[in-house]
């Protein structure tokens, strides 16, 4: 934390100000220059945390200079770290597909669209059993059931199954039935859900709030950690901006962001990041090109009959163009630009 | 909705959206100008909440035009509500202020700040027993131990309890100590947490999301309404934008859009809509002059020793000082400006 | 400036970056944490602009914390300036308002406008002589024969003349007819125009970029003054947010701000911050009571037959209540509220 | 445009509305059904651009359907265009690699550069002469000085020139030394320099603005084509949002937003749009993935004695890396995707 004081400020302001600060056990460094009064305090973050130099006399403004996430950063973790879901190494040489349709809709529906997945090539299916919609009146998805198809569908075909939960309640089920829970972007920082999937071990993909920083971003990640999960993946799926043409941003800068910030492997979701079926071809291969870890895209059996998001939806045809562009393009940069 | 067709659109294109959205119940017009050819839909939106048009053939884009509220929405209620928490009317003519410190830090402090709080001439005692934190690290609140110690101030001031409750399992505590249960920013779209505040039939005060719209903000209302439960009041506390200056950018033209779109109070936090104390005179006045139902404001016996959120709040000094320009300001509204 | 140090950076990474800062003249200290290695810069910020320190060995980033500007700047001149234009002094106690169509469409609607804006107690008189729209095909203004409409109009009716100037080419012109040069939002970053006006010693009511933070606006009104024109007035008039219901989002917490970092006045122009005239006057009254120093609103003789923004522009019936209403607040603030 | 009636409006309100529309030559078409009532309006857009119909009675809000622009417009030029700089044509099968300092600070400067960049493989050298600053206190540019040089470093190397016009009095003299004028994200909608650069027939590099939608950029770059000059090419150089870590957010998917609603070509400035030399190789790779028809990147030959952005940029051993990363990715998308 660096305090900045006012141009004004007396000599009285700064001691008591460094009084303060050494009270609580932190040590304070004066830097007074003819236009500039600064402290620099060093020491433990949380103890300063709640110390409202704002308010003191004589103190203009403070700056933030520390971290406050320890789990997730790069620096207390050098090394990158790869995510196995049950045999599946998120973070590793090659990156991890996941697809399928926004919800699950009918058993029909999903062990149709598994088996499409399956042949394209993708590791993972998704599928929504748990459905945060923003109004109340929206299909708000099969829930058990489901889950239930959705674990039929890994018999089937032998994906591995992420899908988000909403509540902790529902934890106890998605942890039985999935082997990834998701963390969706409208839960990115609903705190109590974050410890409890904490708690269970099982790999989480923490989808990117809304409007969240990378700083908050990194924290939330911090809540699961702390709570002795390390299995964490990241997934970038577009930002809220002031821009009405795509649905989101994305934001694939978070991608070499977080790469260089933390050990996690991160994914990105062109799907929702963009809204557009059309643009998810240019955004799959230009995340891989930034070196995102995965890739997580919408692709529903036949999506002029799905029940959400249907506009973002690749068909069975586009999903294996993609697929096919991804491949060749992720063996490229594997073993041409390494 | 209406459907933009691009300019190639063939007719049979347009025969075929036509289609479809008459398989659907719903009814079709056709216009075609020499540049444009538009399809607009009538009837429920939920029916066509789903339909993919933007995957058809020919089409350029879809506009949503309808709402997807309507118990939130002053359309279907065209009469103001006043939600009546245990005989203190918010909606009415009189604005209702809520004070209090940011956490329940200890049963002195609240007990400390009640005092002062009604000695300025609020109405309602606010503070945080579950506080939803950035950080893992950062303190988390007393929980049900804080709950108690804000019973007992009202019970020694008569002041009304506003309280954030963050998890579904805190409901029943939160519900037993509080008057009226708070859903804070992060948790807007916690659909979950809104369908079972919502069962409670609790007052619930609705902080707007971090960067949530208006309509989504509105559905959230629904959800909760939707549950059976009317009483809701909306809380303007700024939203994120690229500004750094101000913690938040407070959107003060929300209340007379809320107050426009809905029949449901709003009241605005310009503690957390600024994060900087000497703006919380300014933006209540500027508040109340915009036609505010009350307020939310953060004061703190001591905020050189609150435990968080010590810069946006104010001193007992500073809290009656605004108090008493707010009290004058509301009768001049009231009586000249009406 | 503040240098954060990576956790590994070494003692000679350290003495690197010092020693450079030394050699442009500079004072830096050293501050060595557990966990944090920070460098403090004091001295001429000019100096230090360009030393891309962030390209240097071991650090991590760097942080601001100086500002820019001076003569705009509180810090060194502590009192707030009145800005007078031919005898209506902006920043007084008094609120100065500015009305007017969006554009001077005829000499007919500008001489009936002038005659309704006067009699309803507006000091100014606003309207476009050249107007910035985003699309060539839109109306562009009346140029030099609408200056001419404007001047007759204050000859009839003693009203002062505020109209923007959009090229270095027209401020002859706009200098001459007009008692006040407008810098629009879209032109806030337009240095060589903020030269040019800088040059001529005209009041200048410079408008808030649509997506610039105040330490940018300040820096505007900084190349006007350090030209020579010390007669800047500060116009908020909405940013741009991801919020789409309000044409931009008016951010008053920007009056407080400005009055608190700088000494030169500041005005609201609720008719583009909102771009719905129903809006126009709970968001006059909020700006009042927030202590801007004046209003700039859009009234047209009759907004239905506007070339330009029509709908946020006030009819003359509205624009007497706004006026009355603005009056009667302005006058309790002065003598109740001070 | 759509109109959507208010749920009590009238069945006059509702004429009264169609019979302004008729009184404009405008076709309008009512659509009625249980909770909407909407009016379609066709024909041309700039009659209807000021027809204030939310001023109305009966209006609820208004929905824009068409695009303002033309002659940037795919709809009206399907094939894409492919814009010639003296022989270096954008929008072909190659990407076009721009690269150079920030500014132009010295001969030396400029020309040892311009060896690197060439040697590297870039087709453009990039330098401001004419630099907009947030501060008139920072280095402001050579300007013909630095035009002079970059015109020698030409002569020397064979690279063409893109460099910033900043103002309308420097248009002839860039026009004379300069291959290609950029206009600065600052000055996107300066509607005044846009024409005039349309007027020269140079081609125009047009920089996205800070806060620009898609709609307003493609509307920018039609205020040149309508002067009579058709060699437009866009970059995307990042976009302003709340996330402070990289400098702005960069928009890839932009890329084939502009592909789909424009026949132009369009580039990419990792270094400007993200601020951070470190990601520009990332951000690079990733934008020629996307379908950009090429690069802008900041190199200076020493980044720590760079006068202006020096923490964007590459050092020539990191700009020789990523130009052999970018040409075999190009190679490679050229033909294995295709």
């Amino acid at each position: 934390m660096v305090i900045i004081m006012h141009p004004e400020a007396t000599q009285e302001n700064i001691d008591e100000v460094v009084s303060v600060i050494k009270s609580r056990g932190l040590d304070a460094k004066i830097m007074i220059g003819e236009q500039q009064k600064i402290i620099g305090v060093i020491g433990d973050k949380a103890k300063f945390a709640s110390v409202p130099v704002d308010a003191m006399k004589g103190v203009d403004h403070t700056v933030e200079i520390s971290k406050s996430y320890k789990l997730a950063s790069r620096e207390f973790h050098p090394e990158s770290s790869i995510i196995d879901v049950d045999g599946v190494k998120i973070g590793g040489a090659e990156p991890v597909i996941m697809a399928g349709p926004c919800a699950v809709e009918s058993r029909e529906q999903i062990l149709e669209a598994a088996e499409i997945i399956k042949a394209g090539g993708a590791q993972f299916l998704r599928g929504g059993a748990y459905k945060p919609r923003t109004s109340p009146y929206s299909f708000q998805g099969l829930e058990v059931e489901g889950l239930k198809y959705l674990a039929e569908a890994r018999e089937k075909t032998g994906l591995k199954i992420v899908t988000e939960v909403t509540t902790v309640e529902a934890i106890d089920h998605v942890e039985y039935y999935a082997d990834m829970l998701q963390i969706g972007a409208r839960n990115m920082q609903n705190f109590g859900l974050l410890k409890e999937v904490g708690k269970t071990g099982k790999p989480v993909l923490l989808k990117r709030g809304l409007a969240a920083t990378l700083d908050e971003w990194l924290n939330a990640a911090e809540y699961i950690m702390s709570e002795g999960n390390p299995n964490v993946v990241f997934c970038e799926r577009g930002i809220r901006t002031y821009e009405t043409y795509t649905r989101n941003t994305l934001d694939l800068s978070a991608v070499s962001a977080i790469k260089h910030l933390s050990h996690l492997p991160i994914i990105v979701d062109p799907s929702h990041g963009t809204g557009k079926w059309r643009m998810v071809k240019p955004m799959s291969l230009a995340a891989i090109a930034a070196g995102a870890d995965g890739l997580m895209m919408e692709m529903h059996p036949n999506p002029a009959r799905a029940l959400s998001d249907g506009n973002q939806s690749l068909t069975p045809e586009h999903y294996r163009e993609v697929m096919t562009a991804v491949k060749k393009l992720s063996a490229f940069m594997r073993e041409e630009l390494d």
